[in-house]
């Protein structure tokens, strides 16, 4: 018999789930639509029905012990998920309390995807010997998961680690959250593209970037214009590292981490990303903090981080890791 | 027979200590001079002689069950004191290997002074209740304690809970750490004094304090305009409190505390910081966090709340609370 978890990763789009043993190992995944839910209902039952399937298939030697859910918005003390601006239901979701009319049994826990990223960090991936670390996702927006002590943070709200949302800039960048200057307006696949386009605006260089709309440029085309020296995109990442190491100097002046790991979209530009977000960080801190903090690449970055996450979460809920 | 510690503060002028019971009532205290040692090996010897004078006196129905010490830039994992500006030691002063000297059997605990005083507000002030907060000390400089989990933040280095070196502005005023526009040097009782100046140069209104010197002007001084209603001394609580406000957002985003609480001399000011500090943290603050972290005076204000603080780690440490 083989003691496993069920990690579940809510995006916008897809609702991702495996079976994960205590190494880490995924041993079977599949996915169902989020975005074409509108009835939050008739999402759970379809996601309980298909993950029974995925499950009742192998589960011949397995022993379920626990489920884990990374979810946007999600809060760990109450369950739920609220407000998240990508997912079609609005309001408070009691996410737990629906899933647990079919796992009675079994702990199901939930937190945010930023901090779901985080455990898987530290369970499977480059945190393994670390106590504090903070993990941040670089992706449409930017989610961070904060761990002090061995442990996650999640403050008196439960929403703790919303680095996307500190200000950068009092009159800058309109943010999705309906206040202007946050981090994530800059740092994040999404910001990196806004950066792009400001610096056609102000350069005459020339650019392969020119000839590609808002709508089509993603942070990927930016990093293989990167990659082949062109002028806009690598000013447009010096630019972005600035701004993230810059305002990564507050959280270590406040936490003091071992490390700071980068995952995510437009972390998939490593040496692009790293470099610049680490000279930034290092000029804007503290001296005795100076060149003494390590800025990475999540170990997971290859891996499906966010479902090995929320797997972690489960086992450290159980308690048997 | 009774429990007790003792607590130790150590500052730049007078090091005080005193004799504190489980529930924080000081059975008696005293103090010696720092400032007048240059030699830290005839400073810790008359030290402990000074405690055990006093110590010996009310010994009778005693045990002692540890002692704590905050000092500027304590390293609670090494029990280090490291380069401290305001101290006559340089370097890296091996505070608690010495001290044990003289206590071999008992715990001896070192930590920053800011960190003691957001113990002390744990176990003995106002937030006893609590298991997130921030302890905000406004001093000559700005030091902080973080409690995340019921438990001290002190990171991989030792040092976490720098705020008042975390950068406000970019080519901002000169820090004593050598960089520009640390929040301390706004957000202190020596940054109000010097936007009183800034605000008397940009001004033209009529002041008391355009009577006063640089040297000779103090917080309490310009607290007092306040209270009478002095325009320059009202915008400068205006503008301390909205640098602070502004820059406590970013802890809240981080750690999501349930207070903040304020301490040391400007905090004195009361409503004249309180006010704009609560309006400006609120203004910046991401919208799930608006309007529900507290922010309070500390209420071991009036009390000795360094050697209270000291005395709470040491029972901590005891482990007896």
């Amino acid at each position: 018999m083989k003691d496993v978890v069920i990690g579940i990763d809510i995006g916008g789009t897809y609702t991702k789930y495996g079976i994960v043993d205590r190494e880490g190992k995924c041993l079977d995944e599949d996915f169902i639509s989020t975005g074409t839910y509108q009835d939050f209902d008739a999402y759970i039952e379809n996601l309980n029905s298909e993950i029974e399937n995925t499950y009742q298939a192998i589960a011949d030697d397995l022993v379920l012990k626990g489920i884990g859910i990374g979810a946007p918005n999600g809060n760990y003390y109450k369950g739920t998920i609220e407000n998240a601006p990508n997912l079609n239901w609005k309001g408070i979701i009691p996410f737990v309390d629906k899933f647990k009319n079919y796992y009675k049994d079994i702990p199901v826990v939930l937190t945010n995807d930023a901090n779901a990223a985080a455990l898987g960090e530290m369970i499977y991936g480059g945190a393994k010997e670390m106590k504090d670390f903070v993990v941040i996702t670089l992706g449409t927006g930017l989610g961070s998961g904060i761990i002090v002590n061995g442990e996650l943070v999640y403050g008196y709200s439960g929403f703790a680690g919303e680095l996307g949302h500190v200000n950068v800039k009092l009159r800058g960048r309109d943010c999705g959250c309906g206040r202007k200057g946050c981090l994530e307006t800059y740092a994040s696949a999404t910001g990196i593209k806004r950066t792009a386009f400001r610096l056609m605006a102000d350069r005459t260089v020339d650019s392969e970037l020119r000839k590609v709309s808002y709508a089509d440029l993603s942070a990927k085309m930016i990093t293989e214009a990167a990659r082949k020296g062109d002028p806009i995109a690598l000013e447009a990442f010096e630019h972005t590292g600035k701004i993230l190491g810059s305002k990564l100097a507050d959280i270590v002046a406040h936490t003091s981490p071992e490390a700071i790991f980068l995952l995510g979209g437009l972390s998939q530009a490593r040496e692009f990303i790293i470099e610049p977000t680490k000279k930034w960080l290092n000029e804007n801190l503290f001296p005795i903090f100076r060149n003494k903090v390590k800025v990475l690449l999540s170990s997971l970055q290859d891996k499906n981080v966010a479902v090995l996450g929320a797997a972690a979460l489960a086992w450290k809920e159980a308690n048997t890791i």
